[in-house]
């Protein structure tokens, strides 16, 4: 094999920069901190658009687009807002070029300097916002269920493929509503389709969550949050869903006439996933061997490769694979049968193993004989020889009995992880010794979370919705608590 | 009719924007230059990228994403290219605001400049190109087919809706190859593609040809062109493929060994379509009462708007419509039921006009008691009355019917529109008096191209890849020339 990895052992971060690289999905370019999305990581973000986009729609949502630049002083209207954002900005403060007098190239023309300098979006609830100014004036023009697929910018010091970028992809919704009650059910309703993207596509479990008041998104008042679990027993944010109050509608002075006839600022959502999910779906279920992919996101569902010496013997093999494929595709599988000859077998085998392609078939002139085809799968590394007679079938059950089986094994992972403590010195012990997700009693001050966090390095990862009222006491300070939140190292 | 646009006769530039704004495409936004694409207006051009994505998929293409930003210095790399691009860039210089210390809101950090600013993409030949000095080491390698959808800036003086915008929104394929008459080949078929996207999808003729020298992309070595006829007898621009040669492959040093273990420069192409195709299905179809959008196109193919006035009656009514609903569902047609009692038939009716719904169907009591539904197309204005039995057969031929007339119209009108001229005061007086395509000799100089710009505002569209060989003399000066090229005043 050509493209050996460092195993998850040895070095759980290289072992993951390696698989990026490697695997084809990014790598870094020639921008400080901004990555080049390869062609098979992208097929991968397409398909993650394609299923979130249609669960967007199904909920109501259309999508818009908006300026890539923010006016300056339209950062400065929310004052949580502008404080959470403004030190990682890119801004751009000329619109010009001209040739260098020197004859060196070009040079930023210093004539052409902005008046107002613009911002590139990190987020766009202030741009938008000013623009719901003009579109809504009275609870006729409510709800706006907007959602708007992007790049932002945010520039961060210290960068990793998918995970933290200067420049990623994201999707982020902005709704506007005539109650709170609504726009708080939007915010749950959103969290949920996050959480069933996260389980029924990416394979991955989540807790659903609310954050701290110290963990919120600038200028929300509430932020919901999927968190996951990586092997390394990190927690990786997947999601977030912000109930943002009237916050933006009153920087944005955005008011409408209710059915009474009275004024009201509108009430506001935001929530977004990005391509952060894609250093989520590497690191929630790949292997020393490379990728794991859930079938219903891989780009190749099943790859076929012939073993085979002479031309005929290929034909054969065609005649036999070419049926195969055409009934995959019918079923509506991707399927790649690779009978390039410039490549052996075995550097096959490897390349879709680290690829991740979830089955892969090969047939030989000796399976032609036996009427059998030999099927891999990539999450159990296991082979089985099967009838061709009816495989197609059987392939597309097993497609779905990987996909269930990469959860089931994420989900028992996690239960393994996931530890109840009572005690301080236990919980930074364990901490430090199996990782995980922890759940704990904490008196719900802000002294505390901060106390945890310079000491351990874990934060609170979110309030589960779910959480079961227990009383308690706060395993730092010993104050009372009503129930456990989970506490995590994280990335 | 609340929504009144202006006539194409009265003021046609005045209807276009009234249009666009009145039927929630885009609007402007508080950034210069950019637009905000409404959400009807997206889900049009949703529906062309999804088009043009399955054709770039079917001719081999895959996608990817490159950095929205460009070190300045790889601009300098191509001459012609950073000619072409230098005088109209978003320039990056700092990546981060501070505090002002007057208290007046945030500022731009001056300890925060970039060592190298950044420029934002214009288009991305140069970031991809340093891109692929890394991907390309042998002919193995290639070719690489990319196409990145992605938001582009060129800072444009002057901006219309979706014509002209300095943020626009496009896809941007680059390719590489190891041989000329390949990249050659790749060029024309992208080219056929866009001529094939205008025509079947936006109902749009086209004609196919290349540009002159000076009408081509900075960088390329041949620019291949569509171009469409508006209805005011201006040409639009609504695609480009161009072949590169080893422009780019030169500037960026991206070499490969050949079979024969020799190295040589890499072939590129590029080529693109934009929003500004939104602009083009407006102004090639739509009418004084509103937009008229190609079946294909159309994100509601079908509005069934119901007339009632009481309850019972309404009750009566959608059980027919739910029926009829569901199974032009079931077809893959797109289709809205408007029973909103907040909105009078009438209301809708304009609406729907005004949206350019190819289909309108209205049903009242007196519809039921008959057995019956109105039918009324968009494009021709008609009505007529058809039994409901077995109405979703015929919409479904109707939605067809409608494509294919709304093309053969603007077809027509292009034939009607396009002049041979062999005389140039009568070219001049034809301009003004009647405009559309002028089929000219022209001699193949610069200098005469230029005459004819200043002179009149007209410029060579193209020379069609199809023109017959035909021996003439130039109508500026009488020199020979071998086929007549197009010319037209354009956007």
């Amino acid at each position: 094999m050509a493209k050996v990895l460092t195993s998850r052992a040895e070095n759980y971060s290289q072992w993951y920069n390696d698989l990026v690289i490697k695997a084809d999905l990014a790598e870094n370019s020639a921008v400080r901190g901004c990555m080049v999305i390869k062609p098979y990581g992208y097929a991968i973000w397409e398909k993650m658009q394609r299923a979130l986009d249609d669960m967007f729609k199904e909920t109501g949502h259309v999508n818009a687009y908006f300026p890539l630049f923010i006016p300056k002083s339209f950062f400065s209207k929310e004052a949580a807002h502008v404080e959470g954002f403004a030190k990682e900005c890119a801004v751009v403060t000329h619109y010009r070029l001209k040739n260098d007098p020197d004859g060196k190239g070009v040079i930023v023309d210093p004539d052409a300097k902005l008046e107002e300098e613009y911002i590139v979006r990190p987020t766009s609830e202030t741009i938008i916002w000013h623009t719901y100014r003009n579109w809504i004036q009275s609870y006729r023009d409510l709800p706006i269920l907007i959602n708007q697929w992007a790049n932002v910018v945010r520039w961060e010091m210290r960068t990793r493929l998918f995970l933290r970028t200067a420049e990623f992809l994201w999707q982020e919704g902005h709704t506007a509503h005539a109650t709170k009650e609504e726009a708080i059910e939007e915010t749950e309703t959103m969290l949920k389709v996050y959480a069933t993207f996260a389980e029924e596509w990416m394979a991955m479990p989540v807790i659903q969550g609310y954050k701290s008041e110290s963990e919120r998104f600038a200028g929300a008042l509430e932020t919901l949050t999927i968190e996951a679990l990586m092997q390394d027993g990190k927690a990786l944010q997947s999601g977030t869903s912000h109930f943002l109050g009237q916050n933006f509608a009153k920087a944005f002075d955005v008011k409408f006439a209710t059915a009474e006839g009275n004024e009201e600022y509108v009430w506001a959502t935001s929530w977004g996933v990005s391509t952060r999910l894609m250093g989520a779906l590497v690191m929630a279920h790949s292997d020393d061997n490379g990728l794991v992919l859930p079938p219903k996101l891989a780009p190749i569902q099943v790859v076929i490769v012939p073993i085979y010496k002479k031309p005929e013997e290929l034909e054969e093999i065609s005649a036999v694979v070419n049926k195969i494929v055409a009934t995959l595709k019918a079923k509506g599988i991707s399927v790649k049968f690779d009978n390039d000859d410039k490549r052996k077998p075995g550097w096959k085998f490897a390349e879709y193993e680290l690829k991740g392609v979830p089955i892969r078939l090969a047939v030989g002139p000796r399976d032609l004989k036996n009427g059998t085809i030999e099927v891999a799968r990539r999450d159990t590394l296991t082979k089985e020889t099967m009838p061709v007679d009816g495989i197609e079938d059987k392939l597309e059950a097993l497609l779905d009995d990987i996909q269930a089986n990469i959860y089931k094994k994420a989900l028992s992972f996690r239960e393994e992880m996931t530890t109840k403590v009572d005690d301080y010195d236990e919980f930074k012990r364990l901490l430090d010794e199996k990782g995980g997700f922890f759940l704990c009693h904490w008196d719900g001050t802000a002294e505390t979370e901060d106390l945890i966090k310079t000491e351990t390095k874990a934060t609170i990862r979110c309030i589960p919705i779910d959480a079961p009222d227990e009383e308690g006491k706060c395993m730092v300070t010993g104050n009372p608590s009503t129930k456990r939140v989970v506490m995590a190292r994280s990335y």
